[in-house]
């Protein structure tokens, strides 16, 4: 810190990022982030000035700061919170949602926030969900994904948002796309994208704005910008496969600065030319009791989990 | 060692592959391995009873081992080393090259080695040859391979070999597709196969018939069968991407067995499936020089080099 100088005002930088050779000071890092997320959303067609956004809010620095930059970006984005009821002893849902919360209020209430408490909706905590599928941690992490993403798209649908965000980072695209290298889950490779279009079926258009940056500079950003997040990982991520790819990504990382963006990038520039479109999932079809899109005949996994 | 017992005589075994839930004797071991080269042989259609076949030798466990194999399996197979003059005080080419010498005469003769020595054909060692190209050593490394793959064809077409073949296992196979997948080099992609035809154009056909074991499996093949070979790597391979490449794909091999086969084959079973069918590289042309098949027009890469 301070040894490099912004590129744009000679101050003092926070923050160097040696992939881009870019350092820069606190005002200029912060126009830079929102104008680099700007340019993304556009490139990516993810929603337009006029479109009503709902940003996926886990309380933690990536989601907040999304919320953050769109709304200095003048979008009309509110927040969706979804309740998992984790405590563990250390209260984690209680305290995130308090983050979230906090965030409205120091937003002076000009945007809203959703919440969705799982336990007053289903009568179950994500625990209790999971309690009936055999299977240790690894598959409590797979039944609170299926959970988020049934209640993330049953919300948007029913609020009519018109697309949900989430606060995706390069770290996490990257060590997904890891994972699912190593494996070759062509199917899952065929959907990894910075944008999922509606499917017509129910399946409310995604997208992740800042697909673009790395881990270090969301929470540069958030740090930068006074927003209060939640420090703690979920209790349940310690040992988490996806961490693991991290680690990993973060050691080639420092040998070759840019690692995560070349691998990131090249495989979105690569999947254009059609590659994996033959793995495309099949036709969807609706569930029998929510109404939502399923790949399986009857009812959705969510439904059959209930 | 030791602990486990061979799953076929209930001997002490050598060997534990956990990967495979599988542990051998000595004996079971070897024969494990030699059966299992012959199916890869014919699954993948290398070559057949009768065919004859050249094996680039480079004094190491891997391609002595798979000589010794294909000889043990009845096939015609002779060497081929190419001195590339390396010496660097440890007289490392003229040390490997006593190492294939010694195995020729182990196997009483009945196999024949051809020798290319870079210095007296062309009157420049492997660095010589890379001294007028600018760069480092990762040049070197890129040259030295041009003018294996070259000579490696050159000397399969003029003494009339079917298929050339070499001693890559898994381990290398697997650093080789990380690295091209990191990068997303869709066109190395598109090449990287356990066997690639003869073009007809003048490239010969090549195959990797080890290509489905752990470097400690042949390690383990040529310490039982009792082959000298040189255990130094290249002293410029030290610190290279592909060593640092084989640490991570170790490091998660040993949190998850098996990690290297999974990722290897469902790359191969995807790509079946025409994945990178688009990236193929276009037709080739005939070098004006050495007459072999070339990506450019003009000179190939080897006669430009010289």
């Amino acid at each position: 810190m301070g040894v490099h100088r912004c590129r744009r005002c000679a101050a003092d930088s926070v923050i160097n990022m040696s992939q881009h050779r870019l350092a820069l000071c606190e005002t200029h890092f912060s126009e830079w982030v929102e104008s680099m997320t700007l340019n993304f959303i556009k490139k990516h067609r993810m929603f337009e000035a006029g479109h009503r956004v709902l940003v996926a809010v886990s309380g933690g620095k990536d989601s907040l700061s999304l919320w953050r930059i769109l709304l200095k970006l003048g979008f009309h984005a509110d927040g969706l919170y979804i309740d998992l009821g984790i405590d563990e002893g250390c209260g984690y849902s209680s305290r995130s949602r308090a983050y979230a919360r906090k965030f409205t209020q120091d937003q002076l209430f000009q945007t809203k926030l959703h919440v969705v408490d799982l336990a007053e909706i289903y009568g179950k905590t994500v625990l209790e969900m999971a309690a009936c599928r055999m299977g240790g941690k690894k598959k409590l992490c797979s039944v609170c994904g299926l959970v988020k993403r049934h209640e993330m798209n049953r919300v948007t649908r029913e609020l009519g948002y018109e697309v949900i965000v989430t606060g995706h980072n390069l770290d996490d695209e990257a060590a997904v796309l890891l994972g699912n290298v190593l494996q070759w889950e062509a199917e899952y490779l065929s959907r990894q994208s910075p944008v999922l279009p509606a499917d017509g079926l129910g399946l409310v258009k995604k997208a992740k704005p800042l697909a673009r940056f790395y881990e270090r500079e969301t929470a540069a950003y958030a740090i930068i910008n006074g927003i209060d997040y939640i420090l703690d990982e979920c209790p349940f991520s310690l040992g988490a496969t996806s961490l693991r790819l991290k680690e990993i990504l973060n050691s080639m990382e420092n040998s070759s600065p840019g690692t995560k963006l070349r691998f990131y990038f090249n495989f979105l520039r690569t999947k254009k030319k059609n590659l994996f479109q033959e793995f495309e999932r099949p036709m969807l079809s609706l569930c029998e009791k929510c109404g939502q899109a399923t790949g399986a005949p009857g009812l959705c996994a969510f439904c059959r989990l209930l």
